[in-house]
């Protein structure tokens, strides 16, 4: 056994050993990574009591809110997620575990409201049955860093409908809307019928909601289009596109905007018109998505992993592109 | 308005600036404790996902751990309370917020069984309805560091049945069981019937008992009462006492035990049997103790508050005895 492995005493902790006892007892099992997490959680955790001089009542008032968070959410409703996404987590995240090499479509969060039961449609079908919003095409290609389209790729998309609600808000709904799920062709292209998105406020009549309005901070996020990019040997990339000149595009309550992810829409000419069978004038965005190789990203991930845990000083070995202690 | 009350311009946020930026939005409100709290769960929770490099769907389990926490709990079970409590955090919290100078009673946890509904009784009666624990009597008394008898202190305890269980875990019960309030006499005294506690595992069929199970922890806390004292002009003294001997003495699963707050019941000789009218071999516990005026307790607060700050380097002051950034 290593001493990293000695069973401790667990008694008289207090302000100065309770952090070390939590972490040895919480390092028992045989799973390094979990064993790195939890002790990096716990130090944290303990770190923010310590520095805050956290009282007993605003640390009650802590586990009440977490409770609520937990108890608004269900199969539709990710309050967790919401919460992650206004506290910069869920960017950050992505960021860490998605990095984009330049040129590549850089990533943007996942949010709550991406489901798994969106229908598949092909080129030219509608995602979205809003009579109210302002139709518009998206013509999409998916390359890699060099230009070579890449075909087969599995493209989700989802957005809201023209007052700002996605499909799985409403109580009563018959089925999916506002999303849909394509596959790029041979050319690497792939375009569907939607409509122009509009800006929205996040969820708040619940304790996100509460939480926002405690800090003084608004709701809203910025016109957008979610998509969602996967194909085996490609990083999964989860990315959206924004409105220029949105009123939120500068204060996005969950910090998704990208200055390379601002499109606009722009009014369909003739040619291209005739070429899609829709009006002249209507709202067109064009959009290539630029995928990173698995192998790429996963190089890059190690590389910043490794020079992150250069920076802490610790010995670390990566598994799985994961740091773990390494005690050999 | 202060540089720090700049609206940030969110856009383009990375693993280098989201953190700054997420912290400067969370700056507009004008409860600057609020402010720092905020400041630091963001720090930290961010430094927790770089240090990591959190993977996205690490993130979700924890997030999907998290709304199981919340589901589960109810008004008679608090599963977030039981999460801190096994991760330390509890046990810290009444450390930094209730320090206690040499010679008194040192405090323990709260724990998640703690209700505002047990029944007063007077001396002599029994806080425990179960048959089948064995009797003993607890004989109190509340003193100041002089030794000086404190009276009319609220004493709230509570304690499990001989099976280990409180009675809000019973889906169909009676009322209170096993709990009770008392308030100490003008000799600053209380006694009451009770059972000798057993050791018991904490509820461990929801997600806090998936998480010891995957950290290889037991989930057993060591035979014990709960005592919580409370008097206006007296620091709130959260304790519990500790059966000498117990086999998990050093392994709680909450870190609570103390060696000052491990006792013995001893059995009654006739002088005590006589006069507290019970059978001669009775376990009695005799326990003092002792509480720390709210005055004392808030300058030892605030001298190792400004302690800490000091060692963080920061400009802070103390209002209502906890830190907030001194910007004046």
């Amino acid at each position: 056994m290593t001493p990293q492995h000695t069973t401790p005493v667990l008694k008289d902790l207090n302000i100065d050993n309770i952090t070390a006892n939590t972490i040895a007892i919480n390092s028992q099992g045989s799973d390094a990574r979990m064993q790195y997490l939890m002790e990096r959680l716990v130090t944290h955790m303990h770190d923010f009591a310590r520095e805050t001089r956290l009282s007993t009542k605003e640390w009650m008032a802590a586990l009440n809110f977490l409770v609520q968070v937990g108890q608004i959410s269900s199969d539709v409703r990710h309050e967790f997620i919401l919460l992650s996404d206004i506290l910069g987590l869920s960017l950050l995240v992505d960021a860490i575990d998605h990095p984009k090499p330049p040129g590549a479509t850089e990533g943007s969060l996942l949010g709550p409201f991406h489901t798994h039961e969106a229908e598949s449609i092909t080129d030219g079908e509608s995602m979205s049955s809003d009579p109210k919003g302002e139709p518009c095409i998206v013509i999409g290609s998916v390359k890699d860093a060099q230009g070579n389209p890449i075909s087969g790729v599995k493209v989700d998309i989802w957005e809201t409908d023209s007052t700002g609600h996605y499909d799985v808000q409403y109580n009563e709904r018959d089925g999916p809307d506002g999303r849909c799920y394509m596959h790029s062709d041979d050319n690497g292209t792939f375009w569907f019928k939607a409509i122009v998105p509009v800006p929205y406020p996040i969820p708040h009549d619940g304790p996100v909601g509460q939480l926002l309005k405690l800090l003084n901070r608004h709701p809203w996020r910025p016109s957008h289009m979610h998509f969602m990019l996967e194909k085996e040997g490609w990083d999964h990339l989860i990315t959206a596109v924004y409105l220029r000149g949105d009123p939120y595009e500068t204060s996005d309550a969950v910090f998704g905007v990208k200055e390379s992810l601002i499109v606009e829409f722009t009014p369909a000419d003739q040619s291209t018109a005739k070429q899609y069978n829709v009006a002249v004038g209507t709202k067109v965005l064009r959009q290539d998505f630029i995928l990173v190789s698995k192998e790429e990203a996963d190089a890059l991930k190690d590389k910043n992993a490794l020079e992150a845990m250069a920076s802490l000083g610790r010995r670390m070995k990566l598994v799985d592109h994961l740091p773990v202690p390494d005690l050999d």
